[in-house]
Parts: C-alpha cells; sequence; structure tokens
C-alpha cells in the first residue's frame, strides 16, 4: 500500500509497529514514537526530544514566506512539541537542504529569525548539517529537559473522564493568516499584522506548558493539526472520549471579523495554531488560571462514551456537523 | 553570494559567524557547530547531539541503492559523529520526507535496515516526523552521551604537533564501491560483497572510539569527507600541519586489485569511510592497540610547520600531488 493511502497517521502507526517489532534494545525510554517529543532518563535530568520538517511547497511557499519567518517558524513548531510536554528547551540541530543558488544573505536572514525566538526562549543552536537538494527541506531537532523540581511529563494520553478540556490563546488565527496571504484578501492594520504574525511567526507556550505541569496538568498536545484532529489524538490514546461546546471555541475578533461565515471551521480545523489544548480538573485549572497571563478558554470536557470520538454540541447540546478532521500531510486538505 | 559559490564550508562559516553574533543566551555549549556533534552539559552525563540528512539524487541514488540500506545507512552515519567524539549513542530521532506513492514496504524496509544496525549499537528510535516531500530526504538525529567514567570528549581542535597520525580500517573502500556500483563493473563473490557492503552499509566505530577516549586519545574525527578533507578539518581546527606518507595509507587488496592505478587517489579522497582518523602521542596508541581488535595504522605525524595544511610525501620523503581535496556538497567533485 501507497504512503498517500495509509495516510500520515496510517504511517506513523506502521512505524511504531515495525520499531516495536524489531526493537532487540533496553532502554531508559519513557516515551516513544506517537506523543509531542520523546523523553528518556539515562541520568537526571529527564531528556526530551523532538523534530519537524518544513518542505517548501508542503508546508510553505518560498515566495511568500520570509526567510526570516521560516527560520522562527522552524524552530517554534519544535518549541511547541517540548512546551506540550512541560519541558525546558535547550539545544537545537538545524539541517539545511537547500539549492546551490540560494543566497547567502538569505540563509543569514533565515538564521537571524531562528535566533530572534531561540534568544527569548533560552534556546541554543548548538549544530547541524548542510547538504545539496533541489527543494528547500529545513529540519529543526531540538532538545530539552523536564525543570527540577519535577519530572511529571504531559503525554496525549493521560487525559481521564470528568477533566475540563481547555486551551490556551485563540484558535484559528494561524489558518486565517494563511487564506489571508493566499487569496490574497486586502487586509491591513492591526487586523493584518495579527493574522500574518499568527501564522508565520506564531509564540509557542513554554512557560505556559511549564506552568501547567507545575500545576498539575498531565494530559497536554500542542495544536499543530487542528482542534478536532489533536484532540482525536488524546482520544485515541487515552481511550476517552471528548464533547466540546462549539460557542466556546475561543476565536480572535480580528478572524471572526474577517471570516464571518467560516471562523468556527478555522478554528475547529485549521491547525498551526501552536497553541497548548489540555485536561485538568476544576481545581488544577483554578491554580494554573493565577500562574499564567494569557486567555485559558475551558470548552468541552472527557467523557467515558465513545472513546477515541470527539462530538461537537452548540450551547443548546445539539450535535453539530463538521466538515474536516484536521490537516493530514497525505491526504491534503 | 550563492551558497554554491560559498561552498559547503563556507556555509558552515557563514552560519557559524551568524549564530555567534546573534546569540545572546548564555548556556552549558561545551561543543557548538563545526564539530562531529554537538556536546552540552545541564546534569550528568554529558550530552551529545548529531544530525545527517540524506537526499535521493545527491547522497543516494534510489534505484541503486536497497531500502533496508538507506536506512542503515542514515543512522549509521550520525554513530560515526558519536564515535569520532567517543561517546554512547543512545536515542534517534528519524525524520522522512518522502513523496506519497512510497510503497509502504519500502518504510518498513528502510525502519528494518535501520533497527538492525539500531539493535548492535544500542540505540533505541525514540520519535521523528513524517512529512509529504517531492524528494526524498531522510533525516536522523542522534543523542548520546559520555561514558560515565570520563568525560573526555575527543574533538577536531586537540591536535599537538608531535602526534602520530593513525586511522582505522581502511580507506577508500566505500568509494570504491560506489564507483563498482555506478559504472558499473562486473565484479562479483566476496570482492563484490566487501565494496557493496564498504558503501552501502558502512561499520561506524563506536566501540573503538570509546575505547580511544578512554585510552587518552583528546582529537578525532570520522572520515566522511575523504582522507585528506578531513586530516584538513584537524588541523585548520587545531592550528597545526600534518605529514602523511602515502605508502602508509591502508587499503583494502580488493580495492588495490581492482583499480590498480586510481586506489591511492580513491583512499585520499574518496570519503564516506566512516573510519575514525586521531592523532595520538606514542604511549596513547601502544595502549589503544591492545583495547580494539582492528587494524590501527599510523599514517604521518602532526607538525608545527604550515598550519591548516597537509602534506603528502611518498616513503622516500618526496612531495606528491593530490588531485582533489574531498568531497564538497555545493561543488561537486
Amino acid at each position: 500500500m501507497k504512503v498517500s493511502e495509509l495516510g500520515e497517521f496510517g504511517l506513523i502507526g506502521l512505524i511504531g509497529r515495525t520499531v516495536t517489532a524489531h526493537s532487540r534494545t533496553p532502554s531508559g525510554l519513557l516515551i516513544g514514537i506517537g506523543d509531542d517529543a520523546a523523553a528518556w532518563r539515562t541520568g537526571a535530568p529527564v531528556q526530551l526530544a523532538t523534530t519537524d520538517t518544513m518542505v517548501d511547497g508542503v508546508h510553505f511557499l518560498k515566495d511568500k514566506t520570509g526567510w526570516d519567518e521560516l527560520g522562527w517558524k522552524s524552530l517554534a513548531v519544535n518549541l511547541s512539541d517540548i512546551a506540550a510536554m512541560g519541558g525546558v528547551p535547550r539545544y537545537a540541530l538545524v539541517t539545511l537542504a537547500i539549492p546551490g543558488d540560494t543566497e547567502g544573505d538569505d540563509i543569514v536572514s533565515l538564521y537571524k529569525g531562528m535566533l530572534d525566538i531561540a534568544g527569548s526562549s533560552g534556546v541554543t543552536i548548538a549544530g547541524g548539517d548542510t547538504v545539496s537538494s533541489p527543494v528547500i527541506v529545513i529540519t529543526v531537532s531540538l532538545s530539552g529537559e523536564m525543570p527540577e523540581d519535577g519530572d511529571r511529563i504531559m503525554t496525549r494520553s493521560a487525559a481521564r473522564p470528568g477533566e475540563t478540556i481547555a486551551v490556551t490563546g485563540f484558535l484559528g488565527s494561524s489558518a486565517a493568516g494563511l487564506r489571508m496571504v493566499q487569496q490574497p484578501l486586502p487586509m491591513e492594520g492591526a487586523a493584518a499584522a495579527y493574522l500574518r504574525q499568527a501564522h508565520f511567526k506564531p509564540q509557542p507556550r513554554v512557560a505556559e506548558g511549564q506552568e501547567m505541569a507545575r500545576a498539575g496538568v498531565r494530559c497536554a498536545i500542542d495544536v499543530s493539526d487542528g482542534l478536532i484532529g489533536d484532540l482525536t489524538h488524546i482520544c485515541e490514546m487515552s481511550r476517552v472520549g471528548a464533547r466540546i461546546v462549539s460557542d466556546r471555541v475561543p476565536v480572535h475578533p480580528f478572524v471572526k471579523a474577517a471570516f464571518p461565515g467560516e471562523y468556527l471551521d478555522l478554528a475547529l480545523s485549521g491547525g498551526e495554531d501552536y497553541e497548548l489544548l489540555f485536561t485538568a480538573g476544576e481545581t488544577v485549572l483554578a491554580q494554573l488560571r493565577k500562574a499564567v497571563h494569557i486567555p485559558l478558554t475551558a470548552i468541552g470536557e472527557i467523557t467515558g462514551n465513545h472513546p477515541g470520538q470527539v462530538v461537537l454540541v452548540d450551547h443548546e447540546g445539539k450535535s453539530v456537523a463538521r466538515s474536516k478532521t484536521g490537516w493530514d500531510h497525505f491526504h491534503p486538505g
């Protein structure tokens, strides 16, 4: 069967089964394939590692993206994975597969964008690889560690029935920003700047992830595939159901104004928000609200019904149909 | 200036300067950009990390390489970097950028090849990323650590005048294997099997690297660009010169027999041998010979003359001209 028929998650499943069946090595691995980042312990502290790749024409369009934005985003998406574990990001390796006719100045811009967010996140660029390639492929691998005062890693598999489902910030802004650039929409001023930044320079929730782990949150994921898609990952790996109320999904006023008929779909399925989606009991959530300074919105609850399924209802409790289940790289939506 | 004009090492220099100029973060970084792997200390043990990428049409030809060989080699080249630091490899993240029409069975073969060498090297595949791409790009990032009984990391910058230059195994076999497949040469039997394995399934010197660090070797690099090229890296970073005797360079009898007129050039500039090139005093070298069970050949000495330069002489001490300085991905030789 071809990879395009398997789909991204079918492929990840195939890889996970192959690795499990043929691994002969005992290891200090705590979290393996399938979560936001890997985790292991060989000494102290617990180590985290993640990697994400951006391919020209698939994840970005060279002509519509600044090199500095590309640098920022290629590190930001990795920071978001470490954030979703509750970890402290530390060292990045950067692999550039680029055509020979790329300008050196553009590479400097790329690194400046990356170093901008690295500096504000406490990350050091420690090495990497440079190779020639017909298409631009940027791969960042990022190491991190759990804070010394605890190694309560947040995973996708720890959601429990009765917990509240909550999310940081706003959803759909990144997809709205992409649509603004692609169509293109004649927007300007603060709204245009907000939407562009949401898509091209997302702000991963690193400090908030650490606060969550400290407050006792055990289950989190970053919103990269889209709210419904990522919540489905949690439901599948935790073997629980989820019920979310469409009216509660936080959408920024600029997005509602620019996309009055589509903002809910953007928020549910747009993806690349790099906000944190998590589950918690009421006490933990109340404690967390005191510690973080960005919006935290309760959007539903974990249930014991229909494991692996996300149910969407309106404010009257009526079921809402949905059109998409999020991004799948091998079945582009 | 374009990347192709800068060349691979010009590009790495540009990146290194950009990172240094714009880094604001204090860090526990011990070894940064420019060595075989990065190293840092935030707890115990010292952590190592490296990454290497293989691009279809640049580093391999899909039609001439088995998927299992591709999996083996994509991890092996990273293992070799950890070996060159004297480290213990631990956890790998694997990023596959592949076209949608790739067969799932081929991906299973790729992982089996990777798991084969992972198992024999004590490495766990802990995660990664899968993305759609018009060209196959396989990126492995590998974490490791220094053994508990010491953190004497071997670097490229520690060679001292008077030390002997030595190398493990044989050089030129990988380039000979590639030439056999590309031309193709009508070879069979043990010679063909040896040459194919040398290029497609190289054996990184992980255990030997750890023995070197334990014995007191301070300077090592793995031979990926070619003997002259990699020794030049040592000379530049250590600010020393090197003098090697062409007749002493170890070449396998199969390679001499198959390429009677070219074997020295293959050994000097072929690259991708993944043997370890190192410098050591006579006492350390004698101790190391007792500990390892593969050939270790002394091929020359580090000098205080002509820093950054490698001089090649024959057994009478006469200078030998050389045609190439090794691989440069942006100026393919």
